[in-house]
């Protein structure tokens, strides 16, 4: 069979969708380049021509994984039927019901994340999204503050702390993703509900919102998103048969 | 003359106080570790021993210097004549006062961790200072919700906001450390002057304080802080004739 030439761009997203559903399967930390590269069938050249490291796949993913969520959240920038605030409250809708929808497929990729020695890799990850995100976000505010809705302010400003807020949570997902036991998890879970409870408050705050008008999850999310993970995480140690530890820690 | 044993905390302080004077004559990027060992006195495997890199040092040096901050902090802490807003006044005041004093110092320490490349490093030291700075703010804040101060909130979450906005000025500050001419530092200087700005009115809507009571920096700090900075680069530059090229670009 002749060898078939393919654009860059199209290699590269395919080694990127191989890495994605590798990640997915057995984990970011379970994934070796070798196997990202069989799955994509490609040479490690080819690889590494277009990624330095396995965290340089994730990186982009991450970026990719942001792109697709804007595509979802760029109608809401543009419905004329809805005032600032309303876009506000879609958005972060929106957001929510995304992360629980992808809970399982998000954590599994990221868990990797929150491990002390990947610290630079979560804030390169977090930069990638954060330059995707900001400036949708940004515009929300311009709009709500140009119709009312919000006290007037630095958009991107405003933006990069409002969002910038969930990178402060670093500890408490790790807390979540090292819990050894039930109720060690269940401390966990309470603690990061509490703060993306404060998020709102300073949301609120920040805007000149009534308390209570921003809600970036609703009650007991954070105990029902990582419940997910966790039942999928079972579920890929379950596989992995020399993973089956892991199972056991819950 | 005998070989001194000394204790392993004063080795280190001392290697710590030998890169700090290098770094500050020469800046971080311009000291290499083997003139930290020859200043320090010690054996490349004693600095081994206590550091895995100059990055490591730099962390270390930073922590001290935050702790030193706290050691000029922490009696506002206790002074029982301040209610809570008055003690936030004094810490940033005190704050802004030591900056303007250090800039030269300071600026000559951390000034390679605004280079993309050293964005991990920037993060480890922005963390090490947090974890020092973060629970003196939570303090001030907790006694100003318990006087009636400031609105009630997490004190720990909301000091975490308010100083991590600090961190989000990555790119500003970046922008004046790579400005190459008299117009685009006076422009980056007032983009950081604006973020700083920004970060008054969060804190005030935050903490339920009229508008305009929270001053991180006073009008034209940010211009005034780069301005000692960029006199003294250039006479670093001056001083080493080789990198003299430096004091053409302003």
């Amino acid at each position: 069979m002749a060898r078939t030439v393919k654009h860059p761009e199209v290699r590269r997203a395919e080694l990127v969708g191989a890495a994605r559903s590798l990640f997915f399967e057995r984990g970011y930390d379970a994934t070796s380049v070798d196997e990202i590269i069989a799955r994509a069938g490609v040479s490690k050249g080819a690889f590494y021509y277009y990624f330095p490291s396995k965290g340089a796949v994730l990186e982009a993913l991450a970026e990719q994984m942001a792109e697709e969520a804007a595509v979802n959240i760029r109608p809401i920038l543009t419905d004329d039927t809805l005032n600032g605030f309303e876009r506000l409250q879609q958005f972060l809708r929106l957001n929510q019901r995304l992360k629980a929808e992808q809970a399982p497929e998000t954590l599994a990729l990221f868990e990797a994340l929150f491990h002390p020695q990947n610290l630079a890799l979560h804030h390169h990850v977090f930069t990638r999204v954060s330059r995707v995100m900001n400036p949708i976000m940004a515009t929300i505010l311009q709009q709500g503050m140009d119709d009312g809705s919000f006290l007037p302010g630095d958009p991107l400003a405003i933006a990069e702390v409002l969002l910038g807020i969930s990178s402060t949570t670093h500890e408490a997902v790790a807390g979540l993703v090292g819990a050894d036991s039930e109720e060690a998890f269940k401390a966990a879970a309470a603690a990061f509900q509490r703060r993306w409870l404060t998020q709102g408050v300073i949301a609120d705050r920040i805007l000149g919102l009534p308390e209570g008008s921003t809600e970036f999850v609703e009650p007991g999310f954070a105990e029902a998103f990582f419940a997910g993970w966790r039942q999928a995480r079972a579920q890929r140690s379950a596989t992995r048969g020399n993973f089956a530890e892991d199972v056991d820690r819950f």
